[in-house]
């Protein structure tokens, strides 16, 4: 044992759930990982006898799993959980969402975040993608806290409380790229809100900020039908097809929601490589309707797995959401084997990897993938026996069966204790600013 | 304080969500127990100036609420957990279930009701109602464990693994009832399958059997498409006309499921006083479709929440099962205002209560009620800030942020560890008979 190679960190457990090309699973298995990145994984006995770590996380009761990837939410909106329920979407966004945004701030954005990132990285996402005001502050947040994320600031053709007029928003988010190109956990990407706030002339000018940074593009797509009856009226097209006119479909872009789609909207999604952060909790909370996952996913459209915002969700579970997007497309479609298990923990991990432009480093525990992965505590009742450990972790774990998270090679939560930055002043900070909040004034509380 | 009236337990919370009448919510509050029954509920100063607790449970970071009332389930089922998925009913029916349930035997039907008891409890629910094979096996379970059910013998025309022939089925099942007459948390009740698996000889002898000795009928009723296709055929009616041709409505008639419904279904139903147990994540995993919940409580139809078995959910979380059925109802009429939070915990409580027939006992916090209380750990950042608990409890919230649980008046979880019995034998036990069930040989594992 004494020519054995030193890693930095070793992790056992009953099971491996590698998500590897070939769906790899090793019972017991580890995790070999020099620094920030994956060296090997395989059968512990194997890894065992060749590595040595110098640290060792053993978990002979645990499942360890590539972290989750949260294609879509608004992390600093955890403050905003529970203000406002059971409403339309237009109601909602136009009578709470939008006039409380105005009274926010950079601190509050801050502070948020941290808060959303502490409810994540417990339930076992280690990447997200957000799109918000204030994407500095996110950004910030993201650098402070230890987790991976693709952040951005939102733009719309109306004044924001961020940065003003649209011009600015354009600059910031072009300082922003710059300022965190280098940044090992983090990018940047160019978010337009949606066709219906953003002038086709806005969303043709991130399209080509977003092409010269070589960024991604974002934006809310096809959310619900009245966008889709609206943008027919105004443009004599489906957002797809508006996109596709203004030549905007692209491999570059990921598209929030896309549920109300056409055929020809799907086909024209493949044939631009478009990806979609499918959101099938806020979907069905906010009455939006059911995305045709299966279909795109047959047409070969990637397809990730977001929980939108906590006020529209209203958690940032990631295994729930995957459970309630493999049950959506089977009652959805009339037809049991939709959306197999497999297939559900796909859209969590290595889809989620290829709509944000992570491809190949996040999303499966393989050699050179940076090392963002999880442990979860299989002693559990609702746990017990284990015949299938992909049934398992779709239709019967939650986030709170997360016991040890480790991202960028860094173990932030151990033995379910956050260890990356301090919870108890997050969560009185976030009290505080609920105070705030809830003074905001005529715009918030139950109707 | 000299003079205050010394109860058995109180408890006391940062928030008390009481579910009575007035859907009273005390902020801070407390309960006073005495013995089995609840003394009373209110301010948490009035209380304690009132009363002084023998034992007291203090959380100033907890919510107390009702414990959460399972409608419907097969708890020992807990054992066949993700051995088949991604199933048509038909298939996953006759091709797994049935042929796994022939091998079964009492020893397994007690100690996957264990299971199944252990998970429940640690996730909330303190009554659940249950229909199975070897129901007497269920029913020691229950008196084991501290729990409260509704237990019964499922019955059909072919010969079950538990009692033989029908008619055996028929006596055990009035065994069972005069058994167990006198127990302070257990009922049984009168549990016809299907009437696609019942003749309707045997579901009138079963009406007759459940009003001459007083206790529920229960039955797994329009469930799918094709239940009500078959029954259409073969018996000229709907499955909900037809128990209503063999006058079989009645309110001590509790419907499971009832997915697939006519106008004239869910008008028969609401004359009848039936009660319905709603399953969204079944009914959904299955692909049987989206129940008219909203439609049925319009019409005063009592509907509970039920999980059904751990095979087709994959878990026993009722708090998972409300956002669920929550969202679901709003996917399905394209109506965000469907099902608003309180009124989803009305099913997994109030509701709950009156479908079992134990109104006026569980299913609130009230003077004179059974002591069947939960408390959940609040200090959390998915459940921080708090401004709504109905919004919380039904969105955010989820079993495992459950940390107390007390069933008629005792103790059986405490800080998340469970009191009532051992759970590591219960678990061990689980997965001895696991291998058992492996080796059943070509009737489970994946297709």
């Amino acid at each position: 044992m004494a020519d054995r190679e030193s890693v930095s960190l070793l992790v056992t457990g009953a099971w491996v759930v590698t998500q590897g090309e070939g769906r790899e699973v090793y019972a017991p298995g580890a995790v070999a990982v020099a620094g920030e990145r994956i060296v090997t994984v395989g059968p512990q006995a194997e890894v065992e006898a060749r590595y040595r770590g110098a640290e060792v996380l053993a978990y002979p009761s645990g499942l360890v799993m590539p972290g989750l990837i949260n294609a879509h939410t608004h992390a600093a909106m955890s403050l905003f959980r529970g203000l406002a329920d059971d409403l339309p979407l237009e109601e909602w966004l136009q009578k709470y969402l939008f006039p409380a945004e105005r009274h926010l701030n950079r601190d509050m954005v801050y502070w948020g975040t941290r808060l959303g990132v502490a409810e994540m990285l417990l339930s076992g996402t280690t990447t997200f993608a957000d799109m918000y005001l204030f994407a500095g502050a996110v950004a910030q947040a993201v650098a402070d806290t230890g987790v991976r994320a693709v952040v951005g600031e939102v733009l719309y053709d109306f004044p924001s409380p961020s940065y003003g007029p649209v011009e600015a928003g354009l600059r910031l988010t072009e300082e922003l790229i710059e300022q965190w190109r280098d940044h090992p956990r983090l990018s940047v990407a160019v978010k337009p809100h949606a066709i219906y706030t953003c002038s086709p002339e806005l969303l043709v000018r991130c399209g080509d900020l977003a092409a010269r940074r070589g960024v991604r593009l974002v934006i809310h797509l096809a959310e619900t039908h009245t966008e889709v009856a609206d943008c027919l009226a105004k443009h004599g097209a489906t957002p797809v097809g508006h996109l596709h006119h203004l030549g905007l479909l692209c491999d570059r872009l990921l598209a929030d929601h896309a549920v109300v789609l056409t055929e020809a909207d799907m086909d024209l999604l493949a044939e631009g490589g478009v990806g979609v952060a499918h959101c099938p909790e806020s979907n069905m909370k906010l009455a939006s309707g059911m995305a045709p996952v299966t279909e795109l996913l047959a047409r070969g459209v990637p397809v990730g797995l977001g929980t939108d915002s906590c006020a529209s969700n209203n958690n940032l579970d990631l295994f729930q959401e995957m459970d309630t997007a493999a049950k959506l497309q089977k009652v959805r479609r009339l037809d049991p084997e939709s959306l197999p298990a497999p297939q559900a923990l796909d859209l969590a991990t290595r889809h989620g990897a290829r709509v944000l432009g992570l491809e190949g480093r996040v999303g499966a525990l393989a050699p050179g993938y940076l090392a963002d992965l999880i442990v979860l505590d299989l002693n559990r009742p609702h746990l017990t026996p284990l015949y299938d450990p992909f049934s398992h972790l779709v239709y019967a774990a939650s986030g709170a069966d997360v016991q040890t998270v480790v991202v960028h090679g860094r173990i932030l939560v151990r033995d379910r204790q956050l260890l990356a930055f301090d919870l108890d002043e997050t969560l009185a900070k976030a009290r505080e600013l609920a105070r705030v909040i809830k003074n905001f004034g005529g715009c918030w509380g139950p109707p």
